[in-house]
C-alpha cells in the first residue's frame, strides 16, 4: 500500500471525524497512516480562504452537516461550544509529540477534548489540567513549545503544504494525488491501493 | 417519499453531478425531484462567500475533485474551457421553462452544454445557436428573459433561497432538513424516505 499522508489541525471538526474513520481502517487493513500536523489558521491565511466556521452561513449548516456526518460513521461527536480553538500551541506541541514518539496518542487525546468532552482549549488553565491528565507535566510542556526551532517547524510544515496545494483540512496526499475533506477516504484508499 | 428540493445554477458544475445522480434516483424510484432555479452568483454574495472556482487554491483542486467524482459515478463530464459562465440569462430562462412546461429538458440541454460538450455559454452567438438546436426561437426566448416579472422572479426566488439557509450549490432541501453538495445524496434520500 502507498504512503498516506493525513494534513490536520485538532482545531478543524471534519479532521476528527477523518481521524476516526483512519483508526477503523488503520485497524482493519493492518496499515499506518502518517500523520501530519499544519497550523489550518496559517493554511487558510496563504490561500486566502475564510474558514467555512468563520462565515455564518456556512457555520449553521457545517455544524448540522458535522452531526449527520459523525452519526452515519457512528462516531462520538458534540460540536465545541468554544469554537473556533485557538490550536497554535496545540499544534507546536503535535510537533514535540511526533518528535518524542507519542503523537498518535497525543493526536487521540487532543481530538477527543475538543470533539467529544467540548473543553474549553482556548483556556490555558483547562489546557495545563488536560495536559497533567495526559502525564505531560505543563510547564516543561509550555518551554519545549515556545522553542524557537519547534515554532518554525510548524510554520515550516504549513508553508510546505500549502506549496503543495493543501489549501484546508482534512486533506490527504497519496503520490502525486490529493484529496480534501473527510468525505473522499474512500478515494483515498483506492488510491492507496492501486 | 418526501418533497425533495434541489437548488442549482446552471454554472456549478457539482450541480451538474448532482443532476445525474438525481436522474437515476427517479429512474430507480419512480419519484420527481424539485428543480429550483436560483442564480449562484447572488447566493454567493448575500452569503458573503468567495466561489471555489474563483479561488486559485480551490480551483485548482476543484477541476481534479470533479473528475474523480464523475469517475466514481460514471457521469460524463469535462470541466467548461471558458469557466466561470455567466449563467444570468440561462437561469432567468429556466424560471420562462419552468412556466412553459419544459424545465426537466431545458435543465439537462444546458447542464449538457455546460459540463460535457464544454460549450462556450458566455458568447450570445454560441448561445443562440443553442437555443435554436433546442428548437426554441432567440428572439423570442431573449425577449421573454428580458420581461422585468421574470429577472424579480429569479431574484425573488434566489434571496428566499439564501433566507432558507442556501448559501452554495447543489443544495437539497427535505421538510425542514437542508443538505449541501452533490456527496451528501445519500442523506437526502434517506430523509426523503424517512
Amino acid at each position: 500500500m502507498k504512503k498516506i499522508e493525513f494534513y490536520f489541525d485538532i482545531s478543524s471538526p471534519y479532521s476528527y471525524l477523518a481521524h476516526e474513520q483512519i483508526k477503523l481502517f488503520e485497524k482493519n487493513n493492518k496499515f499506518s497512516v502518517t500523520y501530519m500536523p499544519i497550523l489550518l489558521g496559517g493554511i487558510h491565511q496563504l490561500a486566502n480562504i475564510t474558514a467555512p466556521g468563520l462565515n455564518p452561513s456556512r457555520a449553521k449548516h457545517m455544524i448540522k452537516d458535522l452531526k449527520i456526518c459523525a452519526d452515519w460513521y457512528k462516531i462520538k461527536f458534540q460540536f465545541n461550544r468554544y469554537f473556533p480553538l485557538k490550536t497554535i500551541n496545540i499544534m507546536r506541541g503535535a510537533i514535540v509529540a511526533e518528535k518524542e514518539g507519542f503523537l498518535k496518542n497525543y493526536t487521540e487525546s487532543f481530538f477527543k477534548a475538543a470533539w467529544v468532552d467540548s473543553l474549553n482549549l482556548n483556556d490555558n488553565k483547562i489546557l495545563e489540567k488536560f495536559l497533567k491528565n495526559l502525564d505531560i507535566n505543563p510547564s516543561k510542556f509550555l518551554e519545549k513549545i515556545n522553542n524557537q526551532k519547534i515554532k518554525d517547524d510548524l510554520k515550516n510544515r504549513t508553508t510546505a503544504a500549502y506549496k503543495k496545494g493543501v489549501f484546508g483540512a482534512p486533506t490527504f496526499i497519496v503520490g502525486s494525488k490529493m484529496f480534501f475533506g473527510q468525505d473522499r477516504l474512500e478515494f483515498v484508499y483506492r488510491e492507496a491501493k492501486k
